[in-house]
Parts: C-alpha cells; structure tokens; sequence
C-alpha cells in the first residue's frame, strides 16, 4: 500500500514527530510505502508529491514546523478540487490513503473527503488544545512551556519597576494555554475567551495584587474580547482614536489597566515564537505515539477516523467526535485556578 | 483548622508548587491555616515547625526542591516516633492534620498513620513515575524534558565522532524517564527494568543503526540490569576486576557495547541534574492543581486518601490504590516504540 | 565605611550578581558596610534605603531583575534634589560614597554629582550595549541569546509556510543586538540604526533568499527608520491611514515587504523578554567581576571612575570616557557580516 | 582557488557555525571552491573528501557537532602520512590549501605541514580555553552555559536535603570551566589543575558554607588532582580498595568530604553533555567571525596563521603563539573569586 502524508494549517511543533513515527512503523513492520504531499491539500489538488523514506524522516522527532510544507487550502475549491478530481490524481500516482494531519478545518474536510469515497485517516493538530477527541494535541505543551518561560522573564521587569506586565499569547476561540501559562507562571489575572471579565473587574485584581506588594501579571488569550472595548476605552478618559488598532488585545488592555488602577502598565504579544522550534519532550513522545499508531491504523483500514489521546492511551475516534464543538475551557477549571489570583 | 504541611523522600520539582497551592486555596477560600514540617516526618516527630503563609509561598510555582527541606526519616522508628507519640506532638502544636507529599514509603507510612488515628491526606510524588493511581506524577515531565535535551547534545557528538552513545537516565524499579526521553531524543536502543535484554541483543541494536550509519545513541535506566553481568564481562574478554565498580549500569555497559560491535562507545550518568531546578510548565499545573484539590479534600474530610491525576482530571483515591505494586511500563508501551529502534 | 548601591534605569540581567559581588567582597575582604537604595535616585533623594548585607545577596547571581527597585527619576529634579540636599541626606544617615549601576543617563547624573563633591562609582549597565568604556556590559548576552532562540523557532514557522519572518528586537540607538542575534540566527537581513536601508533594498534581499529556496528571516533594531517611511508606505499602494501607528518598527516593515517581494511576512516584536530573567553564564561572570572590582575600587577611593570590561581584563576608567558618543556597530563590523545575507 | 576544510579533536559547539562562514565569505565574495575533508587529518591523509558548497552549510549556524566528522589522526603517521604524501594528495585533487580548525595537537600539526611547505590556515577550536592567543574560544561559552543550568538544579536537592554537591566539569590541564561555571553558579568552592588544594582545606570551605546555612556546592575541573590522593583517602578511614577508580574525580572527593565534613555529599560527573548540542549565541557569533575572517586570510595569503579572538576584534597571529604554553588561569583571577566562596 502507498500512503501520502498531508500536514495542513497553522504550523505546530510534533508535526514531523507524528510523520517520522508513521513513516518508522509502517516500514519497518508493515512494508507500507509513504509519499509526502506538499503544502497541505494543495499537494492533494495539485498532485505535488516528495519521497518520504526512512532516510527522509531522520533526527526529525526534535525538529520544528514540518518538513513537508503546509497551507491553508480547501481541497474543495478550485478547478482540480473536489472528491473526484481529487480520486483521480491519487489513482495516477497510485496513492491508496491519506494521513491528513490538521486542525478542526482539515479534519472537517478530511470528513467530507471520507464520507466522499477518499480513504483519510486523521492527526489532530493544534496547538491552542481546542479539539474534543483528544484530551491534549502536540504543540500545546510546547506552547505553554514558551509562554511561561516568558512571563517568568517578564515577571522580574515588573517586580523591579514595580509595573503591571501584560503577557497576550495564543488562543483564538479557546483559553488553555492562557490558563495553563498562567497557573505555571503565576499570573494574577488571566483573562480567556470562555470568561467575560469587564475592564473594571481586571483593573480590581491588578489592584489587589499591586497592594499586596505584588507587580501583577496578566495573561491574555488573542481572541479575549472586552464586551464594549470602545465605550470602555473612552469612558475611561482615553483616546479611541489613538487606541492600538492593529496590535492586539494586549496593547489594547494595557492603557486602560495604567488609567484605571494608576499602575504603569506594559503589554507583550508572545506571538509566533510560540508555535515554533523544537517540540517539549511530552510535544515529541505524544507526536510520536499518534503517528505509530496512525501506521496502525492504516493497517487495520481504519479510514474516516483519527487518532487521539485518552488519558495515557492512544484510541481511534470518528471524524465527527472532533468536530462541532470546541474543546473550549469548562467554568470549573477557570474557578479551580481562582484562589491563586486572589 | 490547622494543617501541617511536609515533603518527604528525593526531592522533586514541582513540590514548592503543590505547597503554594495549597496555602493559597486553604487561606483564601477556606480560612485554613498551615504550619510548614520541616525536613518530612523528622519534623513531626521531633515537632520542628516553621511558619508557612501567603507570604512564604510568593512566587513559589517555578522554585525547585522543597523550602520545607526534606529526608527520609520512618514516622514509626525512633524514641518520639510512632503514632502515639506523634498524636500527641500534633496535639501540642494544635495542628489537626497533615497532608504528606511524598512517594510511596511516604505514603505506606501515610497510609499506617491513617489507620492508626492521625488525620493524614496525601499527595504522590515521585519522579520516576513508578506510583499506581496517578497517570502522570510531576517532575516527571521536568525530568524528562532534562534527559531529552542532554540525549540531544549527545548525539551531535556521537554524529561526529561516529560513536555511540549511552545515556543513563533515572528509573530505579521503573523505565518510564528511559522509555519517554528515548522516544522524545530518538534513541536506538531502550534498557528498561521491566524488560529483560543480553548484552548481545543491546549490542545487535546498536550494531544495526551503525550499519545505517548513523550513531548509536542508548538510554539505559539506572535500574537495569543485564542478566549474568560478570559473566557477560568476562566472557568479551573484560578484565572483570577493572569493570567499572561503583559507577552506573552506563559505565559498565559501555565498553561491552564497544567490544562487541567495535564501536568506540562514551557513556554519560545524568545522576542528580534530572531532579532539580525550576519545573516545566506540565509540571508547575499539575502541582498546582494537586495542590488545590488537596485543600478542597481537608475541608471535606477526606483523610486517608490522596489526590491523583486521571485523564485531565484530579481526582482522590485510597492510599492502597497507590501502594503495592509499582506503576511498570507495560508491555505493550515497550514494544509499541520498537519500530523506532528498528 | 558605609556605602549605598543603587540601580537605576531599565532592568537588566545581572544587576543582582553586582550587587551580590559587590556586598560579598566589600564585607568579606575589606569590612565595608552596605545600604541598598531604594528605585535608583528616587531613594538617594528621598532617602529611602534598605539593609543590604550577605544575607540578603544570598544565591541572587541568576536572578533577573534588581532587589532595590529601579527608576528613572533625576537626582537633580524635585524639592530634595540638587548635591546639596543629596550631600546632607547621605550624611544624616551616615552613607560615605554611592556605588550607582545604571546606564548613560544615570552615569551622566553621577558625573555631575561627582564633580559636586558626592562619592560616587560607577558601573556600567546597558542592554544594547550602547556604552562606550567597555567592551561588553551585562545584560546583552542575555539578551542577544534570547533574541537568537526566538528567531530559531520564527524560521521553523518561515520555512512551514514559505513566509518571510520579520523579528524586531531591542536597540533603541545602537544596533548591536540585531547585529549579534542576526548572525547568530542565519538571519538574511539586518537593520540597524546605524545604517541607512531603502525599504527596496530591504525587499531586494528578501527576495534573493527567497529566490534561493529560503524562508527569508529579518531582525531589526526598534530604532532602525526607514527613511522617508510615510512616502514609501503610500508609493507601495499601501493606505497610510491604516499603517500600524503604535507597533513597532517590525510591524511597518511586514506589509510593505509583503507587497513588493509577494512574500506572505509576518511580524514579531520581542520586547520585554529580552531584558527579563535569569542571566546567562557570560552576563553572570561579567556582572560578578564588576562588582567585585566596584569593591576594590571603593577601597582605593577610586571615586568620579567607573569599572569597565576591556578584553578579558576589568579596568577602571573615569566617567566621561564613557559619556558622550554612543557605541555604536562600526560599519566594518556590519560589512563584515555581508557575506551572510547576499 | 580551492580550498580543503578540516575539523579535527574533539567536537566543540561552533564547529558548523566556522565552517558556514567561511564557505559563504569565500564563495560569496572571493570566488573561492571549497571541498569538506572527512574526520580531521585522516581525510586528508586517505583523500577522503565531500562536496561543500553554500547548499551543504544551508542552516548550520545552530547545529552541534561537526558536518565533517572529527578524529584525532596524527598527519604524520601511517603510510600516506608525511609532508610528501599529502603534497601529493592535495595536488592530485587540486586542492590549494586547507583549513584546519582544531586543538593544541592539530594546531601544532598545521605548524609542522605549514613549515613543510603545506599551506595551511588554522582556527583554533577548545572547548576548554586553553589556547593562548585567543581571547575566547567558541564552545567555551555553551559549555559554561550547560554547566551554569546543571549547577543551578543541584543546587536546589542540595537546598532541600541539606547535602552538599560536587559537580566535576570539562577542564583537563586549565580551569577556565570550573572558574566561570563556579561563579556563575555561585559555588563555595572551586577546584582547578592550577591551584594546589588539600582534602583538608576543601572540606574547610564546604563545613564554612555548610555553617552558614548553606548547601555546599564544589565544583572541581577534571583534571584537578589532589596531592597524596590514595593517602588522603585511607587517612580518612576510606577503603582504598573501595575508592572510585574509574570515575571521575569528582566521585572521589564526595566520599572524602562527607567523611571529614559529616555532611551528606553526592557527586555529579556532567561529561559529554557539555559539549555537544547547539552553541550559545556568544559561540555562534565568534565561531561565524572566525570562518569570515578565515576566508579573508587564504585570499591575503596568510597561510602558516590563525585567526583569533582580541578584544572584540578578529585578528591573525602565527601559531607558534598559539602553541608550547597553554592558557591557564592566572592567580590573579582565581583570587578574584575568592571573596565569593569564603
């Protein structure tokens, strides 16, 4: 059997991790032969292939980002798009499956495609950790690792000015690696997209945790939003037109923080550092397990399936178990960590 | 309520942080108050006492060891020890109950104090993952990240000298550290306690990734053990009476591995640089949130148990749920990283 | 003797293992008695110290930041300010001299106060190593490793997408960070302020890398101008209205970059991590010496003179050698690095 | 021209960042045609040779190791060894000269082949700092680096247990390691080849700091030898028979100290980790320099020179200087330190 491997949207460390697992297991104890598939489903489209032997997949487990190039193409889209296009470029190349390694959106299509006569099986991919069906994704740890180390960093800035530190990182829809940095680097307030907070009441704990002789530290999710930014903005006697546009969330709560509480404030966007670089060792040995038994999966036809973490087990689930609903942050977890803000 | 607070057995990154939770929650939401124990159940027995406040767990989260000190004292041994005795120490210093942060001797005597009267929560630790009833304990993830990162730099030695290289990691009665950190650094070969293997199948693995060129790298837990050692020895033409003596499984390894296959061999004894410095963030959470949940468990009376990790979840469980037979790696996990040594 | 040390300015790696060194050898060797300052000048002013013995500089080499607080207040400003007032304050509480860590700014100040009559010593104290006097100052291996690490792991998310990475680091007038960070990154293009760049030479650059097959990776100074930036905004189609106003540099220069090369770019402003944390074995050392030797130097009566890093030495040199001109890269030392980026 | 480059001796973070930078200088802007000469002077005596164009050094700033392979072939012997004979080689591939970056012994080498007419053009390479001549060597830096982070988490289990810990670093003949890692860490003693210490005063320092309240940290170079040894340890009442004989010496102090001392006292041999893996900045940076400035050289035809590191400057000087005594650590700087162990 020929199998191609796709790795699809936002770069994520354990990406080659999971392809140098698949490609190790399914030579070495089952003959499969693997194809790497360029850019995504734009390779799939467009029929862009690589060799992907043993010798390609090499010291790959530490290595960052992916060897095989990603992108953020529909494989729906496009006058070679579509299911039976797409049937017929693997026929040429005598492709029998697909590994889609991706996120809600490549799975999703990767479901289509499945449901559409295609062979997929699925890696869940993200590193915001924000997929049901798997209790954590490779990356994520990474990410929070990254995130913490630099909010330790940011931490002696603030005692030693006696400033309150604003730390944004990564989170589009969901607040775990908000939450998780946060608890590890002792954060005072986190704010995530799950928990509205008024302006008001993050001033309240930057406060309390400034006269307790602390310098606050606060963590942000991107994808936060203050529910009515601008009026907060100009109530609290700022100006909206020199508001930070394009920066984000954080260059945005800094100033009103710095108005309200008196507090000399400053924001920094952690930004890509934290998807990039070597994978955490957890990052590599959870990547790995994924592809070891994505070879296995293969083996035992489980196509329209992806593999997934469940406690310190690797299981199969169906497409749609990871799909609809997000693996959003539940209120007890948030409350959990609310004694450490106090 | 009055707690006691001790840590007990090798010292572990992520205790300060378990400590830091639990006072923050106790002392926030409950009204609890804590006494630091100093140095494990010496400090209980002899009743040495140090305060132990917000103040004194500030910005304890990412600090390694334990600022309560600790040994390996048995709470029963001794002419102020046993449980009598100590009831009546508590009694004294109005404390009215312990929670015990320890591994599994800790917990035995946890678990013995239990049933003889004294009120006594605990919480698992150990470094080599080797306790049931927890599926990850912390400093685990630190240590293994440390391992990983040294395997690293070993391997672009070996690349250059076209050496192999052993590493030896540790894991006394369990191969969790080795197993991890081989798969996270890409090892070629994995000694673990729990599976058995001559010298001559080490030696054929690592004669193998010689063969295709690349530089053996070996992780060996410190508690393997090759069957028939000083035969082994002799038998490869080896001074028996130069084999290394006090070193490690490493050292002894080494120049078997380099009689057999010809390849000049190094070996490395991690030792004590696994155990300390400042935790990973994997770490810091799951401390943290042990933490937490153990402040919870005093107010609800839940004596004679401990918090452990399930899944995402932290959860209490008996302490003979912990006790009796260690947490091996099983089989399956063994054999399912075999393709990579291939 | 009794002596005050303070810090003023921008936090800085290894401001604590001055400080540690210097109240080590002053107690140890020479029997001086130590007060800290309280926020640089501020204190001095206000007369508000702390006590500063062996005791409190315990284990303080690997912490970031400075115990005493730092400011920017101007010792010559306010109601108490001026020599005069500062000479009698320093007398009431029976302060001989003042050891004063800190930058241009607050050498300039001790200059002044120093022809004023006041005790004082300098130590040089600059992240961006924009100090004349020394070869290297503390802080900026820190930071320029920081800076390195965060653009190994910008490449990886470079080479995935087949984006140019643009990395702003620190260096408000001097360029040495993204000098340093740069080579040592493999970056394909360096603005510093010291050398003027077209927006199309920038671009030109880009495109030659990415012609080559690479991700193209960009560090820039936060104090590199483009000149004529507004124009060259609008020539490149771009809306001015929408430019990014309060980010930084780096973020002006992706859309524009983005819009001549084609190349997808993207944006990361380091920030406050690059002066955060734990010192770096060099920052640690050097830090160290310069406090020993701010010891030595008070015992000599060595006042109105700095030490400073010369080669492998740590010599004395009089203020103003270190005011006046910046350090700046020297054109031969950028050129010298040409041949990385062509 | 083409020009053969060389590795040689042991491995050094650095090595890949030299040859980058010569092979880019070179190619870039002189023209020059460079071939990799396989594991040090056995490729050049046996002809083994590989291509090195810009495609080959793609990257290689980070990466540990050396891409060339390293071995410690003495040019002179064998029976393609000689003057002569690798006259012949080089011509016969047309190669106009070598580079060869090394140690004292490969150094000492290129002197011999340079005064027998090879051309020949050295960048000195130790990890130990032991060359004259240079400031600084590349690998030196990281090396103080891993030993600084693995001294930093010793001592936190010396914290928390009470012990004192004995960490033996890199440093045959000099202790250069040792001194900075020492005061990085800030040790409270610190044993190199260059400075005679008996048992009796080591122990002195570590019950010194042991009274104070702290955990004792020793740090000893490999190469340092305490006088009378095997008396020193049966005058303890030490086994002789039982004493370490192949570790380190490190392993042979921690049983001598806690006998003298009563202080519980564990040893870690820290070995190869500290020379592999990917450089610090600092190394990259100097490493990058010399391979430009090595370039510069062949076109200037300096053959018979190395280029160094003075100041902040790259320089040539002829390798006698470089050569007969080694860099060792003056007095003057090992008194310096003193103040922070007393």
């Amino acid at each position: 059997m020929k199998i191609g491997i796709l790795t699809s949207g936002g770069d994520c460390p354990g990406l080659n991790a999971v392809i140098r697992g698949v490609v190790l297991k399914g030579s070495t104890s089952y003959d499969l032969e693997f194809v790497g598939i360029r850019d995504g489903w734009r390779g799939v489209v467009e029929g862009d292939f690589m060799p992907l032997t043993r010798h390609e997949v090499k010291g790959l487990s530490k290595v960052g980002g992916t060897i095989l190039g990603t992108s953020r193409t529909n494989p729906y889209e496009g006058e070679r798009g579509g299911a039976e296009n797409i049937a017929k470029t693997l026929y040429g190349h005598k492709i029998d499956g697909i590994i889609a390694i991706g996120g809600e959106g490549t799975l999703a299509a990767a479901d289509r495609l499945s449901k559409d006569g295609i062979k997929v099986l699925g890696v869940p991919k993200t590193i915001d950790n924000d997929l049901r069906a798997t209790d954590y994704s490779f990356g994520f740890d990474t990410a929070v690792n990254i995130a913490t180390d630099a909010m330790d960093r940011l931490r002696t800035t603030g005692d030693s000015h006696q400033r309150c530190m604003v730390a944004e990182v990564m989170g589009r829809h969901v607040g775990w690696i908000a939450l998780h940095a946060g608890i590890a680097a002792g954060a005072h307030v986190i704010c995530i997209p799950e928990v509205p907070m008024s302006i008001d009441e993050i001033a309240a704990q930057v406060a309390s945790a400034h006269d307790r002789g602390r310098a606050p530290l606060v963590v942000v999710s991107e994808g936060f939003t203050l529910e009515g930014m601008d009026e907060a903005y100009s109530d609290k006697g700022l100006d909206a037109f020199n508001r930070p546009r394009l920066g984000g969330i954080g260059d945005q709560l800094a100033p009103m923080i710095e108005k309200i509480t008196g507090v000399e404030t400053r924001a920094t966007i952690l930004g890509h550092i934290q998807r990039g670089g070597s994978p955490s060792a957890f990052d590599r040995v959870l990547a790995t397990r994924l592809g070891l038994h994505a070879a296995d999966a293969i083996v035992d036809g489980a196509w329209g399936q992806m593999v997934a973490m469940k406690g310190t087990d690797i299981v199969r689930v169906p497409f749609e178990e990871a799909l609809g609903e997000l693996n959003t942050v539940p209120r007890y977890r948030y409350d959990e960590a609310a004694a450490l803000f106090g």
